[in-house]
Order: structure tokens, then C-alpha cells, then sequence
């Protein structure tokens, strides 16, 4: 097929009236289809229901150490609980501490907590006259609303395929002091699917920021989710030994979670830092909290006891999900590869693809979609405040469909795109 | 006995020398006792086992509602969860916020968002000059380090037999509008085991408040720990009711977990309150949390079925510490009763014992069990900054203690209450 930008005005008029007979076709089947959110299906929750009957007597209440995982106690989590949570962190359990079933709610309070009491002893943040924040874009959208609640202002990067845009990260933490963090989802990220490379991460961890008191939140929430194969990840390095090395030991925050592990309602969280930055937050916490579910955490040790256990399960979650992103790419190519209005990341792992229509298109497709019965990710989601200066972005999310499901959104996303390319041509 | 402000110098001066020779005997016995926290034994724990299989397999994991409570979302709880804890919060259902496994998260978040945000579209309590808050004493020591940590500011207010002295709490609520709150226990408090009178009740919800958005933290902790059977309760009026009488329907905020009727570190809480304050913690919540662990709700909504299920769980419970409850009052009398040294509270629920002893002794008092082996909740502890002004109040823990353990304990606690009496009248 002719690239829609190569063709006549005519010619675009008759694939627009083409397409507007395909979406009413589609429209009259009634879809009621999601590609909204990155939710497990349910064929993937199955896999860890031995996590039910894991800890079924008194006496497998009982940690390694002997904690009666029942009563109170315990505020930075088991010792095999720091373990499991180590090998998702790639760090060792004494820099781990151990939350409850949301790294968003860790990672929202550890912003509370920067806001509160600053970090070792640097001044509040919100005593300051602004705070902001780096968002490399497209990014993941709970991270912008959390600093839109918080009122820290957030200022775009453009991700490129080796992570955050470097050059313009570097300039701009140097110059201002007020830029307090950046977000970085560094592995197969969220949307684009890329993995920091070293330099990235390198450069992250040594460049000189005005604020002595810079944060990296790095939230490692794919750091097992590879599509393609255990044993052939991605790899990323790790940020906690580049910022020693760097000599900056307290720039780094990791989060993960099991959420996309085992059951996203009902899984463990945590955090790793320095032990200093561990220090404070426990000392902070005291104040929050008693203690996280430690059975929960005695369930999840014993179903992941190992990292090799942790592979074998992720390698049965990659052979739900591999088939859906394959078909996302396949039917993308298909439907939209040679008609020049549209790229899309090509992940080895994560939960998404991130696609780039024409400017201005973005959100004519997605209500396009809810009109015909498919629910797709809000356009601008993926840029903070909700506003993609393009238009462009759309953030695909393909796990929780099953096949035959994704296939019909897919159809009738496809041609949402044309659509609203083709009206778009059109205006232009 | 004489009591020992009736003896003679000469008399007391013996009667220290026949106590220090029973504590060195005590110190002599290596013992290891603890009565400083809350914590129910571990026969109380094995109560709730049932928890742990209740919900085993696939088909156990959906609410009555149909969600799959392995996967993401329902911020608020699910419906059986919400009825569970409309039942310990004495209140409606649909004005329940469930959360994860602790209220002390809930209240120390709830009093965080009422500093970033206002509460209902007041000005946010951090941009104020200064923040206040009453506090009953003795209270609870958790209630204090939050405030604390904040940096609001403590005022004590004295509690009575029918709880918090309401004409000081009146008096200053209505002249100085940087007093926002009050911590309140009302039922069984804690440390004194009382419950609150109907007029205190309305008096809190009626009272003249000069800060329009003051707030009652009603922490209802033992609102089901009865320790004399399930039929003759104390009763509490209900601090909704009586607000929305009194015309202030957003004044209060209700708390309340399983705790101390399940697993104290594996139970769910949950939050009440007017639905404006419930709306507006759903949207400001929705930054922090996706939501909470809904398998765990799944388990104590089955575990815990209807009022018949509570009310037949918790006369077990009370099966089990009432008998210490019982000794520690007749040991408290036998070697303490009629020295007038020392005075005590006799809770019919909750989980604690008041003890008063002559001024200038608790902290001594304190030292001296620790240092023979008994670890009693720090001296202070009961006060806001842990300043007990008279030195006297000791908060008095025994439930987690076997029988026998309390006994010896108590033993080690009576010779050192009069030690320090007697070091006390010498001094005087």
C-alpha cells in the first residue's frame, strides 16, 4: 500500500470513507474490549495459586528467625522476605526493606517523607519555594499524578532507545537546584519497553546536580519480566553500585514488587538504598507503621525461594504474555506498516508498547476506540498533567485481553489510527 | 498492712531493707518478662488459624461482587470487607474505607493529608503558623509519635471516669483555632480502660470549635474486646450519629483493624467517616494506592461472616485474657492495696491497666523491673513527649504473658512499685 502522506487528496477521501464503513461495521458488533491497563490475565494469576495453601498451620507461621509472622513486629520485614526481595532489586537484603503490597505506595511516601523531613538532614522540600522533577516522556502515569497531588513541578525528557536523554538531564540538574529527582523506570520501561543502557545509568549516577540532595527513583517494577527467554534478558547496571562508585552512595531509591509476579492485589513491595537512606526511612516509618503482613511475606519466600524459582515462574508468565505482544507487532506491521503514519516500540519484556501516530492524533484515536467498544490508556497519559504536546502518544497495554480478544481491539484500533491520520492529513 | 506514709522513718527504713532483699532474690532468678506492649498471646492467635485456608483455590478468590481479588484495584474494599468493619466501626457500610493490615497507617496518613491538603477545602494545617492538638492522658504513646514527628504540637488533657475532662476540652477548643484535633480511644482506652460517657460523646460532637475544621481521630481500637462476656458491653454512643446531630457531620474520623481479633500483623483496617471525608480521602488515596489486599479482606470477611461470628470469636479471645486481667487486680490488691502508694484502673475490655503510683516513682519504678528482668512500656510513655509530669503513670501490659509468666512479673512489678515508694517518702 501507497504511505498516506503520499497520496492525493482524492485518493485519501476514498480510504477515509473505506475506513469510516470498516469502524461503523465495528462499532455495530458491540465490542466491549481493554488494552487500558497493564493487569495480568487471569490465566497468569493461576500460576501462583499455590501461594493460597503455602502457609496453612501454626506451624508455618514461623520465619527463619523464629518470628511468629502473626503478631506485631518486624517494620523492614523478614529475613527471607529481603532475600526474595534482593533478587528484584539486584541488591543484597540488608539494603532491603520490606513494605506492603504496592511499591506505588512506597514510592508515594518516600516523596511524603523527602516533602516532610528532606533527606539526611537536607532541608524539607516543602519548605522550598519550588521543587521539581525530571519525567522522561513517554513515561508511567501514577508517577506524574503522585507529583501533580504533591504540587512538585515536572519537567518532560524525551526518552530516547538508551533511556532519559542524557545530554539535557545533565544540563538541567546542574543548573537547578529546585529539580529535586527524576523518575526512571529502567527496565523494559514504562511504555517504551527499553532497557537503560550502562552509559545511561552511569551518567545518572555521577553527573553533578545542583541539589545535594538529588533522588533517583528508580523503580525496577520489570526487572524479571522478559519476554524472550530467562537466561537472554536485558541487562541493566545496577544504580546502587554506580552511585558508590560515583560517590554519591544516597542518590539512588530502588522500588519493586511482586505485583506483576505473583498477584497484583495481594503481593509484597520494598525498597532498597544505602544503609543511611534505609536508616531513615525506618526511622521515619516508626511512626507509620508496626509492621507490613509478614505472612504475606512468608507466603511469597516460600513459592519464590530462590532466584532459579523465580526464573521458572517467569518463564511461564513470558509464555502467556509472549503471544500478545507477537500479535500486537504482527498486527501493527500488518495494518500499519507501510502507510507512514505510525512507529511503536518493539519491547523485550514489561507490559507495554509505546505507539506514536501522527501529531494530533492521539486523542481522536482513543475516543475513536471507546466509541467502537475498546478501552485504551488515555492519550496524554503518558506525559505529565496529562499533556502530550504532540498528540501523539498511546500507550498499549496487551497482557489482560485474552488472544482472540486482543485481536478484534487491535482491528478496531488500526483503524482508529487510520482515521484519525487521515482526517488529520486532511486538516493539515 | 500500715500504709506507709503512716510509718515511721525508722519503719520504712526497714521495711526498704526486707524489699531490697526480695528484689536481689528476684535479680538472682535471670528472668526475662515482658508487659510493655499490646501484643495478644499466641493462644489468641491460634484462634484465627482458620484465616490461613479459607481462601485455598481459585474459586475461593472472587468477592461476592465478582472481582478477582488476586488482581488489581477496588481502592476501597470489597463489599463483604466493608461489612466486616461497618460492624467494629459501628456504622454503615457504604461510609467504610477499608485498607491494608494497620489503622496506626490509616491515622498517621489521614493526619498527613489533613497537613498537604486542608481538610474539605481548608487551608492545608502545614501552612499554618501552628497546629495543636488535645490529648487525653494517659494515652497512647503511637498517637503521640505521630503528632510528634510532625512537629503539631500536644496539649495533655486529663482524662476522667467518663473521659476526656470536657469543660478544659470545651474551653480551649473554642478560643484558639490552631487546635485541628483530638486523639480519642474511646472505648476501653487506652491506657485506662475506660469508656466514654453519652455526654461526653455529644459534648465532643457538639462543642464550639473556633477551628472549622477540627477533627475527633476516634481510634475505636477495642470497640469488640470485652472481657466480661459479649452481651453486657460497655456501650459507647456513636460519634457519628451524634455529630451529624449536632450539625458537624465531617467533625470526626472513625479507626478500627483486627488486630486484636485476628493476627495483629496480618489483619485488614479500615476507616469511617461522613461521606464528604470519604470521597475526599478516596481521591487524595488515589495517588498513594491502587488498593489494598484484597485476598486478605476475602479471609476475614469469610472467617468473620456476620455480628454471631464476631461476638462468638472475640468470648474466645476474652476466655483467654481475662484471667490475667483478673490477676493482675488481685495481685495489684494483695500486695499493693493498702500500702497508699499506688492506685489502679479495672477495665471491663481493651488491653490494658493504669497504674498511678506516688509521684516521682514510675520511672524508677520502671528501672528497677527492667533491671530484674521484667520490661514494663517505658515511664513517660503514656504522655505527649513521654513527659509524665508526675512521674507516676505505668501502663500495664498482660496479655501476652502466660499466666504463670504475668504472675512472676507481677511479683518482680508490686516489690518494685515499693521500693520506689519507700525511696520516694525518705526523700520527701
Amino acid at each position: 500500500m501507497t504511505a498516506y502522506p503520499d497520496l492525493s487528496a482524492q485518493e485519501r477521501a476514498e480510504a477515509l470513507a473505506t475506513e469510516r464503513a470498516a469502524y461503523a461495521a465495528f462499532q455495530a458488533q458491540g465490542l466491549a474490549l481493554n488494552m487500558a491497563r497493564g493487569k495480568p490475565a487471569p490465566a497468569q494469576l493461576d500460576l501462583s495459586l499455590p501461594l493460597l495453601t503455602i502457609v496453612q498451620a501454626r506451624e508455618d507461621c514461623f520465619s527463619e528467625d523464629g518470628t511468629d509472622c502473626r503478631n506485631y513486629g518486624v517494620i523492614d520485614g523478614i529475613p527471607e522476605a529481603k532475600r526474595l526481595m534482593a533478587l528484584l532489586l539486584d541488591d543484597e537484603p540488608e539494603n532491603v526493606f520490606v513494605f506492603g503490597n504496592a511499591s506505588l505506595t512506597i514510592m508515594h511516601d518516600a516523596i511524603a517523607r523527602c516533602l516532610d523531613f528532606g533527606c539526611l538532614g537536607s532541608q524539607p522540600w516543602s519548605t522550598l519555594d519550588e521543587v521539581r522533577f525530571l519525567c522522561p516522556v513517554p513515561g508511567y502515569d501514577r508517577h506524574f499524578a503522585i507529583l501533580e497531588q504533591f504540587g512538585i513541578k515536572m519537567i518532560p525528557v524525551a526518552m530516547t532507545d538508551a533511556g532519559p536523554d542524557m545530554d539535557v538531564v545533565e544540563e538541567l540538574v546542574a543548573a537547578d537546584p529546585s529539580i529535586k529527582g527524576i523518575w526512571c523506570v529502567p527496565k523494559y520501561s514504562n511504555p517504551t519497553g527499553i532497557t537503560y543502557a550502562d552509559e545511561t545509568v552511569r551518567r545518572l549516577a555521577s553527573m553533578a546536580c545542583a541539589a545535594s540532595d538529588f533522588r533517583i527513583f528508580w523503580d525496577n517494577a520489570y526487572a524479571v519480566h522478559h519476554l524472550y527467554g530467562q537466561d537472554a534478558p536485558d541487562e541493566l547496571l545496577d544504580i546502587g553500585i554506580a552511585c558508590t562508585e560515583s560517590g554519591n552512595p544516597d542518590r539512588y531509591l530502588k522500588f519493586a514488587s511482586t505485583s506483576k509476579v505473583t498477584f497484583p492485589g495481594a503481593g509484597i513491595a520494598a525498597m532498597a538504598a544505602s544503609a543511611a537512606n534505609i536508616a531513615e526511612a525506618k526511622r521515619l516509618c516508626g511512626a507509620q507503621m508496626i509492621g507490613h503482613d509478614k505472612l504475606n511475606q512468608l507466603r511469597h519466600a516460600r513459592f519464590l525461594p530462590n532466584e532459579q524459582a523465580v526464573k521458572a515462574h517467569m518463564e511461564k508468565q513470558a509464555d502467556i504474555i509472549r503471544p500478545k505482544f507477537q500479535l500486537v507487532e504482527n498486527m501493527l506491521h500488518e495494518q500499519l506498516g507501510s502507510l507512514g503514519i505510525a512507529s511503536w516500540t518493539h519491547p523485550h519484556g514489561g507490559y507495554f508498547v509505546s505507539f506514536d501516530g501522527l501529531p494530533h492524533t492521539a486523542k481522536r484515536t482513543v475516543a475513536l476506540a471507546k466509541d467502537a467498544g475498546v478501552v485504551l490508556t488515555g492519550a496524554g497519559a503518558t506525559w505529565p498533567y496529562g499533556k502530550d504536546p504532540l498528540d501523539a502518544n498511546i500507550r498499549i497495554a496487551p497482557t489482560m485481553p485474552t488472544l482472540e480478544e486482543l485481536a478484534s481491539a487491535l482491528d478496531v484500533f488500526c483503524c482508529c489510527v487510520r482515521i484519525a491520520a487521515l482526517e488529520a492529513l486532511d486538516a493539515s
